[in-house]
């Protein structure tokens, strides 16, 4: 990666769809994935709770092989939890004393398929929820890297809640520290989380993905996702595996 | 094409990029191609001007070969009208006596691409600008299919304008005449052209596209594309050809 970077050579981007990220010159560039309804936001929840790993999985099949390996299993498609697995994709099912110390193998419809996108691509891939909002806008900046937000969408196709957070980080890096953008989609992310952040769950009333989400009975899941910095955690991927990133760096040290 | 709809029964949707269409069922839908700046809106001041028909192709060397056939030829690249072609894809270079009654072949970096993606995918193909935005609503209210605005975007990216322009046909079919959406895209355009409608010019000065137009000293067709309802054209996709709907429609009647 190229470094010593000014802050103001620094670029911040939006991707709204793993579908478009080849548009994007990630070369010099942390990509922070964005599946805010549910799976980044229960990925960060997960390292809250002590998990020790977690390997994100295209297939229910490939979860389930990591059970014979000591793992906890989690696999959500279509909103839903899936018979014969540890956990769905609820922030609420990482929240347990059985989750401190454990690997975990997880497959959700959109966020770890962006997460797969995301691996090849780019030097360093972290996760992003608005639970760990600030936590990870804080150490963004502390780098010398330009960022992009890559956003889950479902199936493919833009989504909303995916976008505002988005919006919130270009908020932040841009107004509060001098990043710049040439990248329309970081920009309407902008102005869409300015017009909704004061009452985001109000705001996102008639998205797509909470009407999808209504018929599971889930809306306490949704408030807790959209309701930033209750977390200080940041997952990083190394290789095929997502680590709490303050856990590693202590590691690190401490040899 | 089903008929026989109420209003309430029918969607309005957006696709942000020609990528991103096969993410849509257009069966029973009529695609509203949009290229502000500049293609659709060239295409419908050509159509004011007379022009019998245009023609749009992939490449530069395509749309030469039409001259034979008596053409007029247009190419733009990266915003930018091409050496030895009869016009570029400024609106000014179709606002002239020349262009009545003749054929046109067109090629453009953006537009012409997503006629393409359009064409195999849906019944009916439009083209949309902000000049003929009102003409382009009241024809698609009288319709009885849903709708689905195709943005061009830059070679596949989001693209502010294009979503504003999205926005705005959503805000009309959607307030003021009953339609129904259940996208993303269409609520996250229609929310980014309420809050530019005062002034979508000054909303758009950082916009990507306005910066890679400042270097050609195009202001003045970048003021004239983003003023709404200065036509009464809708260029309507017969084949591979685009034609005036009026005039076809006029001549059906007096067959």
């Amino acid at each position: 990666m190229v470094t010593n970077h000014s802050p103001k050579d620094r670029t911040i981007e939006v991707c709204f769809s793993p579908a478009l990220i080849d548009l994007f010159d990630t070369t010099d560039t942390i990509i922070v994935v964005i599946d805010v309804l549910r799976a980044t936001s229960s990925i960060c929840v997960a390292f809250e709770y002590g998990a020790k790993c977690i390997v994100p999985v295209a297939t229910t099949a490939e979860a389930l092989s990591y059970r014979s390996k000591g793992y906890l299993v989690g696999a959500e498609r279509n909103g839903e939890m899936l018979e014969g697995f540890d956990m769905g994709n609820s922030p609420f099912s990482f929240m347990d004393e059985k989750i401190a110390g454990q690997s975990i193998a997880l497959t959700t419809t959109n966020g770890t398929q962006a997460i797969t996108a995301a691996k090849t691509r780019a030097p360093q891939v972290v996760i992003g929820s608005f639970l760990n909002l600030n936590a990870l806008c804080d150490w963004l900046v502390a780098q010398d890297h330009n960022v992009l937000c890559l956003c889950s969408g479902w199936k493919n196709a833009f989504n909303l809640e995916d976008s505002l957070l988005a919006g919130a980080i270009v908020e932040r890096l841009i107004s509060e520290f001098s990043f710049s953008s040439n990248c329309d989609s970081a920009m309407a992310s902008q102005h869409l989380y300015n017009i909704s952040k004061k009452d985001i769950f109000g705001f996102l009333a008639n998205s797509s993905h909470r009407k999808r989400l209504e018929r599971l009975h889930i809306e306490k899941d949704v408030e807790y996702c959209l309701t930033p910095n209750q977390l200080n955690i940041i997952p990083v991927l190394k290789g095929d595996t997502l680590y709490n990133m303050a856990v590693l760096e202590e590691a690190a040290t401490t040899k």
